[in-house]
This record gives structure tokens, sequence and C-alpha cells, in this order.
């Protein structure tokens, strides 16, 4: 048998548990001071369910789930067997997909506008890289019910709050709008079925600069024309939300400026927010704005989200507005680890130790230390100075030894 | 698409995410004052480890990940294709396998004894009955690294003490051996290939009672002379602790009589033990100690366990001694719910209802009252009085509207 954790996956070692817990604790505790609810939902789906999500890439990523039985046998009794005919469930790739479906199973039962908390494990069959987990934890808020942007200022307020309380430093929330970038490639003149692939290549404007664009513009099979008047419209001073305003209709641009406003007035400007006309996203849900949050010295973003006012009318006759904003845990983690976190404000861990024959005495005695301590009870160990190296080492505080008057001592 | 979650899962409202956190976070505090350190492994576990893992009847009820890309298509290219060929990974069945793979992955790095704590989700594709989850929480503790019956007696106190705070009352422990039950077996003149058979029929005692138990040995191809000396020690007075002692050997009677002894002296009694000579449980991992809660008024074990000392050996060279006790969560969350827990100590949730104009300021008015309560930002309704009722049904406390100077309005 293999001792090794599945490919792409991470046992949790106790003291990395610990930070792991506190933090996601921490989180939790500023998601409901700001009045949102904690809703958990199965990490399965039915396949169909994420099959017609529009979750992008992500799609290609999902851990699909074996049928089981009947239902199997006769599939394979078949010849010419479709990988789609094995599964009927699959492992959820977000929060986003599960809580629209939650929302319309549950709608006559949660409040609107629905302000909830999603903290837990997602799945996708990545490539396993440094920083890729197949398994990795999320933290998400969304609003559900809320059609005007003052959701997102509320979302990306409590998202930067829950950042701060995790000592990420010198951090900004780009801001874009999936409207503005399809005007954009409409502006130019580009095919509205080229526009997904121009998604791709000016997402990576950030990495490869103006210059890269312009090469894999000139690589793809583009129409030159709306090539260079795309590039046209950057060397023109760049992208600013004042140049975008001939380019697409006012009301977006309206739109991230009252959320920049607001968020610089209510915060006195310490949450610093930028429009990122090149901001993507990858799901193929979001409908309107788009966000994400870069932190200096980390790559990659460290929280990403937007408005997704269609996916929960894929499961009623009716469109809701919905907006979300999910911090990467996983990232998260990385930097507290690097930054040696320690865990305050806990019980002390002691050991106390017995010999056989006191085992029912000592249990009581060791009972007793917990009013203080956290008290594990342990049969004295033959070599037991070694043994007390191996405690410290552990993380333990101290120990105590049944039947000796001198009680607990601290490891100083 | 279809908004109920997959067959034999569950989505959580607010209030009962709240319960079960709060009811989570006793049982894992109550552990930890104990000695014991939580640890994560993943959901996934590879096939092979699974199917090896002796774990009995779940064996039969694990979900199977489908394999991916280049391994699918080449399994699919052949014909007659194998069931086990498809999948490569498995959703854990239960807590043990996945700590007993942890322990020889990460066993350097770990104190010994290991105290652990595990609290997660684990998955068996049951047919779904009332209170059969196919997805549900366990919440585990293990002592690893200690034959001696000590460690039976400290995880069943500690699992008392948590189930003492769940509010649970009149449960009892029931305690068996695997070793007893075979020598019973065996005494009895049995063949050993039909111990599995017979523990099967041996465990429905306390259902369908000892008539019910002639009955099937009578139907099963047993030896009749065998079937007869069996029920013939039960109907000599039944099989209490004295009796077995001159069926087996008398080291597992001392153990047994050692772990109730104890438990008695250091509870004064309040934790009732009992031998349970047909106690079985169904994993064919245990080797020794198996042990149950049953609680009055609820049919079905509230919590069980034991000893399993040759687990962890299939990933190392060398056998670790290792026995635990897993609380069923559902079961505990199944019971609360119909006692109306009520969730203590909690700041309380309010509403900061704003105008449109104002949502800036009403913004950090609402930061002011968090000092005091967990404050939710809603733009004012038109029908303010139905929107009030609606705000209490789903268990806010009050609220407030911003630019009136008379503040937070409490429901009474």
């Amino acid at each position: 048998m293999k001792p090794t954790p599945v490919k792409g996956t991470r046992d949790y070692l106790p003291k990395e548990v610990q930070i792991r817990d506190y933090m996601q604790n921490i989180i939790l505790e500023t998601y409901k001071d700001a009045g949102f609810e904690r809703i958990t939902t199965p990490i399965m789906e039915d396949a169909v369910n994420l099959d017609k999500s529009d979750g992008g890439e992500n799609l290609n990523l999902v851990f699909r789930i074996l049928k089981r039985g009947q239902k199997l046998s006769s599939v394979l009794s078949r010849g010419d067997i479709l990988e789609k005919e094995l599964s009927d469930i699959g492992l959820r790739y977000d929060l986003t997909l599960p809580l629209s479906r939650y929302y319309a199973n549950n709608r006559n039962n949660l409040m609107s506008p629905f302000k909830v908390i999603q903290m837990d494990r997602v799945y996708r069959a990545e490539n396993p890289q440094k920083g890729r987990l197949r398994e990795f934890t999320q933290c998400d808020i969304d609003i559900i019910g809320n059609a005007s942007c003052d959701a997102e200022i509320e979302l990306i307020l409590t998202t930067a709050k829950a950042l701060d309380k995790t000592g990420i430093k010198n951090y900004k929330v780009k801001i874009n709008d999936r409207r503005i970038l399809k005007s954009i490639f409409e502006y130019s003149g580009f095919k509205e079925e080229d526009y997904e692939k121009l998604s791709i290549i000016f997402d990576k404007l950030d990495k490869i600069g103006i210059e890269g664009i312009k090469e894999e513009l000139a690589d793809g099979n583009f129409n030159t024309g709306a090539s260079e008047k795309f590039i046209s419209i950057f060397e023109s001073g760049g992208l600013s939300l004042a140049s975008v305003k001939n380019i697409c209709s006012e009301e977006f641009v309206q739109n991230i400026q009252k959320i920049m406003d607001t968020i610089t007035t209510v915060t006195n400007g310490t949450v610093v927010t930028e429009f990122a006309p090149s901001l993507v996203r990858g799901q193929g849900y979001y409908t309107g704005t788009i966000f994400e949050v870069e932190a200096e010295g980390y790559s990659g973003a460290v929280a990403g989200g937007g408005r997704y006012d269609n996916l929960i009318g894929k499961f009623l006759n009716e469109d809701i507005p919905a907006v979300g904003f999910s911090i990467g845990f996983e990232r998260i983690f990385e930097i507290l680890m690097e930054n040696n976190l320690e865990v305050p404000g806990q019980k002390k861990l002691i050991a106390v130790f017995y010999d056989s024959e006191n085992y029912a005495a000592a249990l009581s005695y060791a009972e007793e230390l917990r009013k203080d301590y956290k008290v594990s009870v342990i049969a004295r160990p033959k070599k037991f100075g070694k043994f007390l190296n191996k405690l410290e080492q552990q993380g333990f505080s101290g120990f105590a030894v049944y039947g000796q008057e001198d009680g607990v001592k601290l490891f100083s």
C-alpha cells in the first residue's frame, strides 16, 4: 500500500492544521461580523450541473465519479463507450456553482438579499506544479439578490478586511467589467467568435507587455485592421477609465468609478483599487464586474470574483443578480507559513507522566490540570531525558510527573 | 439544471451550519484539552489503498473517480473493460484508513504516542434511507503507538466527555474483543471460514433475540453440533465476562475488566460500560477491543471504534499498535435539531438600512456598530414593515436606520 497522499493533494501536520484552523476562523468571524451567514453544500454535484455551468477551462479539470452497480454494468456491456456515459456525478471545481444550485433549491428559506459565506474544499485535476493543488480550500462571500454595485462595494470592503487580518500587506484590488472588455473588442472591429481567444491573449498584458500582445495578435488569425486599432488604443496613453468612456456605455464606467470612489472614501484610501482593462478571469459565467487581488511579491491572485447574474437563472425560470468574492486560502496559508505565524492565546499543551499502577489517579490529576492546560497523559518512558527533548520539539510547553509534588515544569 | 443536491447528500441552511459549527467546535476543544492534536488528510485515497484496507462491507460502497485523459482513453480503446481499470482513486469511506496512511507517511514528524483528532467528511454509496447519508461527518480520536489498554481507557473517557457536552443522556459504552468473539466460535466448534457469516448473525442478537439467532443458525449451513453448543452457552445464564473466562484466554478478559473498572473509578460510575459479547463492528481491520456507544431512545450507534494493530503495518514494514473512537456527527446533529439547541453567547445580528445617496456614510456607521453586533447593511426596502417581519423570521435580532437618531431597535 502507498503511504503518500493522492498526487496533487496534501497531508497537513498538527502545527499546520492549527494555523489553518486559526486563520480560517479569523476570516469566518470577519465575514460574520459583516452580516454574512455560513452555509455548506456537498462536495459532489450532478454531472449535468457541472457540464452546463459555463465554468470555462475548469470544466476540463473536473474529477468525475464512476457510476455504480447496474447503471455501470449496463454501460460496460455495450461497445463503443463514451467517457460521459461512465459518470453521473463530479467533484465541484468551485463554490459558485453549488451556491447557485443551493439558492435555487432553498430560496424560500433564505434572506433576500442573501449574504452568504462558504469556506470549503474544491477539486481540480490540474497538472500538479508548485502551489497548484488538486484539493484546495476557498473562502467565499457572495451577495445574491442585489443588482446594484453596492454589493460589489460590500464584498470588496469585507474581503479587504479579512485580508488585512491575515497580515498580508501591499495588496491592490484590480477591477474590470466583462462588458467593457467586450466593448473594446467590438470597437476594434474583431469578430465575436474571436472574443474568447482575444481575452486569453489580453489577459497576459501584465506578463508580456504591449509588444508581446502585438506579437500574439500577429500570430493569431485576426483581422489586421482590428488588431492595429486595438493596439492604437494603448499607444495613445493606455486604457484609463476616462479613455474607455468613448468606447463603451457610460454606465459601465460610472459603475466602476462609484465602486472605486466609495471604497476610497470608506477606507480613507487604505484599500487601493485600480481599473485593470486587461483583467479577464477565466470563468464563462461572469456577466459584469470582475475583480482580483494582487499582493506585492506574490505572483498570481490572492482572491478573485465577479458578478454572475445569469447562473442562478439556469436553475430557476428567473434571473437573480449575484456577485461573489473568493479568497484562495492556500495562497494565504503559504504566506503565513513563510512568515512563521505563531497562533496566539491558546492554552499551553503539557504532558502528565504516570507509572502503570497509578493510571486511574494520574487521569484524575490530569483532569484537574485541564483547567489551565491542555494535558496529554503519557506512560513514563524509559529514556526520560530524550523523551523530554522530543516533547519540546513537538510543541509541548512542559510536563508534570504524577506523584511528584513539584507539579508542572514548563520548558524555559 | 437540477436544483436538488446529489442523491443522498444535503444542503445545510445557515441556522443548521451555526449549530453544526458550534457543536463541532465544542467536541474539538474537548479533544484538544485531552492533549489530542488535529490533522487533516485529503478526501481522496489511491484505489489500491482502499481496496486492500479490510474495510468489510464499506468496500462495496466506495465512490470511485474516473481516470482522466490518456489513461482513460487507453482503457476505453480496448474491448472487455473491467470496472477496476476505469478508476485509480476513490473517496475515503472512513478516517481510519487515511490516518494509517498518514502516520506511515509522516511518522518522523509526529509525537509518539501520537494522539490525533480528525473531524471531517467521509463518503459511502449507501442506499439513501432516513439518516443514511452518502456524505457525512465523523469526529475521530485515535492513539497510535500504545499497545496497552490505557489507550482504550483514554479514548473512552475523552469520547464520553465530548458526548456529555453535546447533551446526550443515558448512553452506555458497549465493549467487546474480536479475539473473544473468535474464541467463542472456536470453542463451539464452528469452521474458521464461517466466522464472518457467524459474526453477522451474532451481531443481530439485540434485535432478534436468542430465538432469532437459533433460527438463523438453522437456516445457515452450519455444523449442528456447533450451533447447539453455541446456543447452550447463552442458555446457561448468558455470556457474562466471568463465563467467557473458561472459553478464551484470560488476558482478553482481564483487559476488558481493567478498562471497565478504570472508567468506573475515574468517573465515579457516571460513564456506564457493559461487556457485549455479540458486538461485532463491521470493519475487517479490527484486531482486538471493539466498542460502541448506544444512547437511550436512538437506534444504531452514536459512536464506535476499536483496535487495529495491523493496518498501519500494511504501509510500513513494521506493525504499529493503534486504536480509535469515532463519533457519528450526523446522529448527534439529528438529536440536537430534535432538541432545538440554541447556540449561546453570540453577538446579535442586526440590519442597518440606508438610502442610496448615503451608502458610504451608512457603511461607516455599520462599522461602528460592529463593536457590539454583527451588522448586515441593506438598502431600505419599499415594504418596510413586511421586510422587518422577514428579518425577525430569519433570526435577526433588530435593526437601525442610518440617519435616524434613535439607533438600534431590538425586536422584543
